[in-house]
């Protein structure tokens, strides 16, 4: 039997949180003399209302246990219901509850698909709100992949689970102690993110927007051209940078705030996460300088910046690349599986996974040569447990079958192949554009059918809980 | 160290069959008068020459012994050296070689995507080629699927090892004796088919090629218009028939035809093959006579062969179904990716493969919920071997990717991207026809660069023989 009552609380607790943070957008729109601070105000009011009923049903004397089943229960839940009450201020700009949900689910999600249009000329309590939802939405990955996750055993992310001997008995203590090191680490980087753009010729609200939307590897804009409004290279370079900072793993990025500057480098994820941008980057820019006649530093600024974007999962667009041909356009469809390194506020496939792929493939060919050599899988110094392979080829398996799948779906919503393939990838892959006219980097969501809002909101969701996490849920045997 | 000795023989003698099997379509044109009969007889008199000159290098009186490294270069080799010698009679027509060499593997690994214009004006002799290139490719891929592959454990083809007990000393005898049998069972449904196809109103010729071209699932047709030429209903529901029994596994045929039809059924590929294709056809005959306003019976009718068309991987064509919207357009890409059965002529991921994705997700997410159950997978009433699970995952991923690799690098070759990724994805599931203008089941290969051709020809390759027997190959421990 699932327990009900810390599920309720756990959901009550988050849903104030929320409440707090809509009356910051209140203010600004307040400040602003907009006339839209009311919506803020009367959502939050509507929000803490349920919240503080949850907590009142779910509040016990007792120690809070939670088993596996409660886990998986609460993680797709609270992203759900979260997502639920964090669309309810887009409604009063007018929009449908379809549109908003999926404003706020790609949001929370940090995916960055939009179905605004005008963006430039919105009240800026509307667009603090999009930002604060990647800024919330991407601390929220980083916990849940980094003390959540590794526990259920989701695709391989097994191999995260602290050591052993880190999981004494005062767990709780540990956890909340990895918890204000994340969020430490996560302000410190948007901090320090806006003072970098502020520097580099940003306003400081749109520095800010940018920030949270950067470092939560988002990529909601508060410009209709996105990044490509500011024109500016130097800003380009900086948020390339971020882009790419936000998607290495937390835990490293911790070990390096306590001086541990070397083991960023020794992390075989981030090694290979930065050397994969490395050489797609130069790769793409070669070409790109070649073959549109531009000086190489140029072309090497803008795919680096675009190809971060992609794989980071960000979706800022500089540019249109649809505009590159089409060895550009699969280029950048492959980049979509990628993702960053896990722990991070990155979706997408995860370089881990890939390097698993590659080693396991590499061992899968060494014994149908051999059958009988034992071939030791090591993973960043540690061997690597039994039942990781097969979680991680598994979850290739179920990603690459979902993109085709919602392809279908939403082609029966009659999207064309192009836009209905490249909307399930990015959304899958917590990416932002896709490819094409419609939903490409130069085109929003807007248009779509309210049925195909609701697959892709759904599928956010799927890629930003690890598929798995929100499956199991769908399997008779779970409620048993 | 890989003997070099049997392989040649093995070589040489497959060579003397293709040059004895050269004269064929050099008759058929000598009797026609037309002027092409002296390139077949110079292209069996050079296959010839160069077959018996690797058989006097090859030949030895000792017992042959074939390891394991020799199973996986022999496979590789027959399939590019036959290739290699069954495109010359096209570089008569006036071809490149590129273009005879692609049409020579497409007609082999019984892919039939083709770069020949205007096949209606053809003279008989290069058509009748054509037809038993996919005759000799699709015996060819039986006897390989059953005989050869399941010893390399290929992909989880460990799975279709014959019984321990039935692999004695007599392994050579047995050989030959399945060998036997299944040359039996294949030549009488093409002559069934043949039958059929003329009582239905094909001309003999017409019957002949059609009938090797669709048991073999190859779908080379000697018209420009594929099946559609005939226009008729009855035609296209034979070749329903009998595309879908070339994709049945051919053990199980074997069994039938020595009385045993029960056994058809109780085969778990053939019941899950059936009822795919019986599902997907219902569901989009259901669609297609809604959206478009046709009879039931005239939808399912034209779902049922197209669908069956690509799901078998023959490839022919009654209708071009890009022009039924982008919900066909997208079941179609995703059905060519699925596959007959394995030990069948046909391509792609195959059945029993997709069976076991399912069970083992099925697996992974009880495993999941409840970390300690011990889930046992058994398939077709055998215990699923503990190597199994892995390599049939390992294969799926494989199989992605190199679609993704291939797509990436069609498009470097100016490949507009639903060409290059639907041309990848049928040359890898030895479909034939992708998708869209140029590639689709109204065109052809012919406009595409050379270089695109030859990777093409090498991705046939590497789906016909299910991939890892030409990887392994590119492994530097492999030639240790």
């Amino acid at each position: 039997m699932v327990q009900l009552r810390p599920i309720a609380l756990t959901l009550g607790l988050l849903l104030c949180v929320l409440a707090a943070a809509m009356l910051l957008p209140g203010a600004v729109a307040g400040a602003d003399g907009s006339q839209d601070w009311p919506v803020f105000v009367a959502s939050a009011a509507f929000t803490l209302f349920i919240g503080g009923l949850l907590v009142a049903v779910g509040y016990n004397k007792g120690p809070i246990r939670l088993g596996l089943r409660e886990g998986f229960v609460l993680t797709t839940l609270s992203w759900v219901v979260v997502t639920s009450f964090a669309a309810v201020p887009f409604t009063g700009l007018g929009l449908t509850y379809a549109d908003a949900f999926f404003e706020a689910m790609s949001g929370l999600t940090t995916t960055g698909a939009t179905v605004l249009v005008g963006l430039d000329g919105l009240p800026r309590g509307i667009l603090l709100w999009r930002a604060l939802l990647h800024g919330i939405g991407g601390l929220g990955i980083v916990v849940m992949a980094i003390l959540i996750l590794p526990y259920l055993s989701i695709g391989g992310m097994q191999l995260f689970q602290m050591e052993s001997s880190d999981r004494s008995e005062k767990v709780a203590p540990r956890a909340a102690g990895l918890m204000m090191a994340i969020s430490g680490v996560y302000v410190g980087l948007i901090a320090f993110c806006t003072i970098s753009y502020v520097a580099l010729g940003m306003t400081f609200f749109d520095a800010v927007c940018h920030a949270l939307a950067t470092i939560s590897t988002g990529g909601f804009s508060t410009h209709d051209a996105s990044f490509g409004f500011f024109a500016s290279p130097s800003l380009e370079m900086a948020g390339t940078l971020f882009m790419a900072l936000g998607a290495f793993p937390f835990v490293v990025l911790i070990k390096a705030m306590h001086g541990d500057l070397p083991a960023v480098w020794r992390d075989a994820q981030v090694r290979g996460f930065v050397s994969f941008l490395a050489v797609i980057s130069l790769l793409l820019g070669i070409w790109l300088a070649l073959s549109r006649d531009l000086s190489l530093l140029t072309a090497l600024r803008m795919v680096a910046f675009n190809v971060t974007s992609v794989v980071t999962t960000t979706g800022f667009a500089s540019t249109d690349y649809n505009l590159w041909g089409p060895f550009a356009v699969s280029m950048f469809f492959l980049l979509t599986f990628v993702g960053g390194c896990t722990g991070s506020t990155a979706g997408g496939i995860k370089i881990y996974r890939l390097q698993m792929a590659g080693m396991l493939t590499r061992g899968y060919l060494l014994n149908l040569i051999s059958p009988n050599r034992v071939v030791t899988l090591v993973f960043n110094g540690r061997r690597v447990p039994e039942d990781v392979p097969f979680s991680v080829i598994a979850f290739l398996a179920v990603y690459m079958a979902t993109v085709g799948i919602v392809s279908v779906v939403l082609t029966a919503m009659d999207l064309d192949f192009v836009t209905a393939l490249t909307s399930a990838a990015t959304a899958l892959g917590n990416v932002g554009p896709g490819l094409g006219e419609i939903v490409g980097p130069a085109g929003n969501f807007a248009t779509l059918p309210a049925a195909a809002k609701w697959t892709l909101s759904f599928t956010m969701l799927l890629g930003r809980l690890e598929l798995f996490t929100v499956l199991v849920l769908f399997r008779p045997e779970f409620w048993r």
